[in-house]
């Protein structure tokens, strides 16, 4: 765009004709824009220059600097009635438009073949500056997880091992032999691919089976089948988000990256509430009228800091405010409530206990919830995702989701392993209350030595740094010297300030590997000399930790549900000894899918242990 | 669901008035359904209950014991004319609904609370409605591809056998030795799935590997892998589109969905351009300065009709206005190019056939290209999608795309399984080469009965039929009498009044396989009167059928580049005969992963023969 063009073209409007280059530069400096980019983001945003205008970018570059109340205070002074519908018949913006058009046309006629392109290398480099700058670019470390080996895993050097302490293989499913033993035996019977979509060749028997396990589990109507929990979660949102008319969504403050595009996608407004903060999300809601359509969107199990919704709370706010409720359980599924169907699923431990599977239970928290999404990639440890609900909820987002209906559906033995660890972990508890028993004991140690952790009722361990570059220099020395591997997390996936060391125990995990990290993050806290507890107490506290007069956080599992009480509880495993994989849940998973794979090979059952 | 309403619900309509709730369990166990939500899926395809009776629970769940041919013959013994498209007509039918619609508006009444929310699952239900009355709602086909059988499938029942002609396995790569026996190798090594993103624990050597195999297939400096092609052309084009400052994006107007997506989800401007129309692209470009950030996103070869794009003329107009290309090669990826990287390769077929792997060739075709997506699943077999180009723009996708950075990656075993197909791929021609002799020989027999088939130089047949319900009957008699398994393509995938029957031969289809397809589409079109290229060329042609004086479309394969010249030609199968496995390739494709894996097994080896 060449001055003169801008000149003339801002001649001709009398409210753009008050500025010049040099005030143009001051005004965009006031507003914040530094760029062309947000010039014409905001652009779109001037009632005056109008919709036509906004299109072409020299009228953006110059609207864009405009207050809507400079834009009204010049109209008034000059008595010009201001009304978007007439945009067109605005005599400046009419000109305006002209005047920009013939400046393109001749900008057009000077610019020859051999005009410069825009520099795209040069703007990748300068987008990847940007994070190198502010510390987030992502480096990512080579981790060969081995299954015979669990929870040790070989780096890009195949015989130099790592303990792995941050995987969201949380139950070391990914190693179960019935989940590895029904992979290998549908490889064999259906092929490695589907095929094609859901609608072409790739619908097959396997798929609706693990659906109907996914309902079940949760005892819902239906379920349906993702690529991932990312792409169920934007699918779900974004499909229901924009049907509803008028929705509105009310976001927890820490969802997941995938709600938050979800959200974006369906065009719906988005309402945030403080994370799990009850009061924030009432007020909010109640400024709303009630036959509004909205959703409550959040998450059981908060992956970062390890915090839990008060999903009842949720429930009770929906039906007082005609909101139904989108939860997402992707952390909290194979880990929670005695079948591992997730948090929901845990606040009714008893009742669900002991009603027959796939029934619904009025009233319990399962029941009130109206969209469950869940993974099959981290607790049961194989990849994809779900959403789970109402026939027709189910049946609406099948039938509209873009991200559903185009894509190539799920290879079979990933459908069967996942159906495979579903029901497995729906029959046996073990798993999931030794990785509690482990938590809790990490955490006891660590808080032994005044290592911060971040308190959470759940089964993740945030071992607060507090600083990006030390929080990635821990991680490293943990990996380099210590033959750990956790990974650091830094901003923009948590708060700067708030960098951390995200550690997952696992069943596998055995007392000497618990006692080796321990040690080893003691050690690193020395050589770097990072805050303690003690040290954040004396701050006033960070990220929950050394919160002077914070009620003590209880985990969600109690003693009576972990055997802790009577002595039924799993043990830690010693070193060299194996995890426990229980013979029976073995058996019962395998005939989920006999009718199709035929009866399993002894193969499974002889390395399966009671 | 309360008994009251189910026997409510049951006593109005006749067949219906049949079953008791103890029937109706034994009924259920004799078609198999053994929860709600699969009686829910099956009932959708009662003829008799009709659309909308579908959407509710009650109605699914009796409904979808009836066998249609059980529903026929109760219809037939009370002398009921039955014709889907009348459902609502039908008295029954129309009793049952009103019936259920009475019981739930009662519901509703006595639960005041909810009384002033939004009728969410009455929405729901609007929704499908819609789907049901332009016909576009899916019903999917219940088809199990059998790797020993290749291409043969089982149905909901295991042995009822039919012949898949629509699956884009195109080359039956998902059942290819090498895949499965690297997909079981690594199973046993490094697990099910991966654990975590390529971030936090789930970025292997097998990772890295698969994608230094793509960049050097495509000759690029590098390759990102995502959970499918749909996520990384949407992740691609959003994260591309919304960062190039005030960028606008030239999209064709047959985009698959995915690219649509990204170029909504960008915010950037969109431009499309008719369908391999270079003028009108030419004349959208020009209007645009050519230092204004632009993309030209296109396919190579498209789905539902089969054509391909004048990719050199659009890298010229590239060049020229200053823009950056992205180019799909979904369906072309293993189908075309000496090593099986795409079209852009196949147009300097010697060039490329002449020059060592991965070293880039500067002026050609894939040099031009600045964006390859590809996928995993289709020709290769597996799952998953990919882009390939310049290592700064595959840094930025990688450091910015939430769909990338927030999601579990691929599990080992299919990066494995994906990897071994490329590697095999690119050592032997003869799949593709058999799959396009196929694909010639099945038009050539088709267009000898005079059967409509959309001309295109590509391996995609797509035969017109040019009505909804014409088309889906067409794909159900095939089906159900011929034991052949294509599906119906309809609006909004095709427009409507093109409705087609999409064909995709691959080289595992013997001579009597085609022969029986060929006579079984005749007998379909005999049999539905369904127009033949002559009846379309009387009214003046569609959708590229029986257009007058229209140019003879050329195979983009040569006679030449298929050895039909030479004889060097790979030869159609008779029946009971295996598809070649070459040896040589499963060799090289094994040794690409011996050091993560160890040698293979002979058993792979075994089953390849020369």
């Amino acid at each position: 765009m060449s001055v003169n063009s801008l000149l003339r073209f801002g001649a001709v409007c009398p409210f753009l004709g008050h500025t010049t280059p040099q005030t143009l530069g001051a005004l965009a400096k006031t507003h914040g824009v530094n760029n062309m980019s947000s010039l014409t983001t905001s652009a779109l945003r001037c009632p005056m220059m109008g919709p036509k205008l906004a299109q072409m970018a020299q009228a953006r570059a110059f609207a864009s600097v405009a207050e809507p109340k400079e834009v009204a205070e010049i109209h008034r002074s000059k008595d010009i009635k201001y009304d978007p519908s007439q945009a067109d018949k605005c005599p400046h913006a009419k000109a305006a438009k002209e005047a920009a058009e013939k400046a393109e046309r001749e900008h057009k006629l000077s610019t020859s073949d051999k005009a410069a392109a825009f520099d795209y290398q040069g703007f990748y480099h300068t987008e990847l500056d940007k994070k190198h700058q502010d510390k987030s670019y992502r480096y990512f470390n080579n981790i060969n997880r081995l299954a015979a080996k669990f929870p040790v895993a070989h780096t890009s050097n195949t015989t130099d091992e790592v303990d792995v302490w941050c995987s969201n293989d949380y139950l070391g499913m990914s190693r179960n032999p019935v989940v590895l033993g029904t992979m290998k035996r549908t490889l064999d019977r259906y092929g490695a691919g589907a095929g094609g979509t859901r609608n072409i060749a790739g619908n097959g028997a396997l798929h609706l089976s693990l659906e109907n396990e996914l309902a079940s589990l949760h005892r819902k109507d239906a379920a349906l089948v993702f690529s991932s929990c990312y792409v169920a979660n934007d699918a779900c949102l974004a499909t229901i988000g924009s049907k509803l008319p008028g929705c509105i969504i009310f976001s927890d403050a820490l969802n997941h990256a995938s709600m938050i595009q979800g959200i974006r996608h369906s065009g719906a407004k988005k309402v945030i509430f403080k994370h799990n903060d009850m009061e924030d999300l009432e007020a909010k809601l109640a400024l709303v009228p009630k036959d509004t359509p909205k959703i409550i969107a959040f998450e059981s199990v908060y992956s970062m800091c390890g915090s839990i919704a008060p999903i009842e709370k949720i429930c009770d706010l929906a039906d007082k405010y005609g909101a139904i409720t989108f939860l997402d359980e992707v952390h909290a599924v194979g880990m929670y409530g005695p079948s591992g169907a997730g948090v929901a699923e845990h606040l009714d431990f008893e009742a669900n206990n002991s009603t027959p599977a796939a029934e619904t239970i009025k009233g319990s928290v399962m029941d009130r919830i109206d969209i469950i999404t869940g993974t099959l990639g981290k607790a049961f440890g194989v990849v994809g995702g779900y959403i789970a609900g109402s026939a027709g909820l189910v049946d609406v987002v099948r039938s509209y989701a873009p991200g559903f209906i185009f894509t190539t559906s799920l290879p079979p033995a990933v459908v069967a392993g996942a159906q495979a660890s579903i029901a497995y972990q729906r029959e046996y508890k073990g798993d999931r209350r030794l990785q509690q028993i482990n938590t809790r004991e990490v955490k006891r140690q660590l808080e032994e030595l005044d290592i911060p952790v971040v308190p959470n009722p759940s089964h993740i361990i945030p071992v607060l740094v507090g600083d990006a570059a030390l929080a990635k220099e821990a991680s490293d020395l943990l990996l380099s010297k210590h033959h750990i591997y956790v990974q650091s997390i830094n901003y923009p996936t948590v708060p700067v300030g708030e960098e951390r060391l995200r550690i997952t125990p696992t069943p596998g995990h055995t007392t000497e590997q618990m006692a080796h990290l321990v040690q080893s993050i003691n050690s690193v806290f020395k050589q770097l000399n990072l805050k303690r507890t003690s040290d954040w107490e004396q701050m006033g506290g960070r990220a929950g930790v050394g919160i002077p007069m914070a009620e003590k956080v209880s985990p969600i599992w109690t003693d009576a549900q972990l055997g802790l009480d009577d002595g039924s509880a799993p043990k830690r495993l010693d070193a060299g000894v194996k995890g426990v994989i229980r013979k029976e849940a073995v058996t019962i998973a395998e005939q989920r899918l006999t009718h199709l794979l035929g009866a399993a090979s002894s193969s499974a059952q002889l390395s399966a242990s009671a």
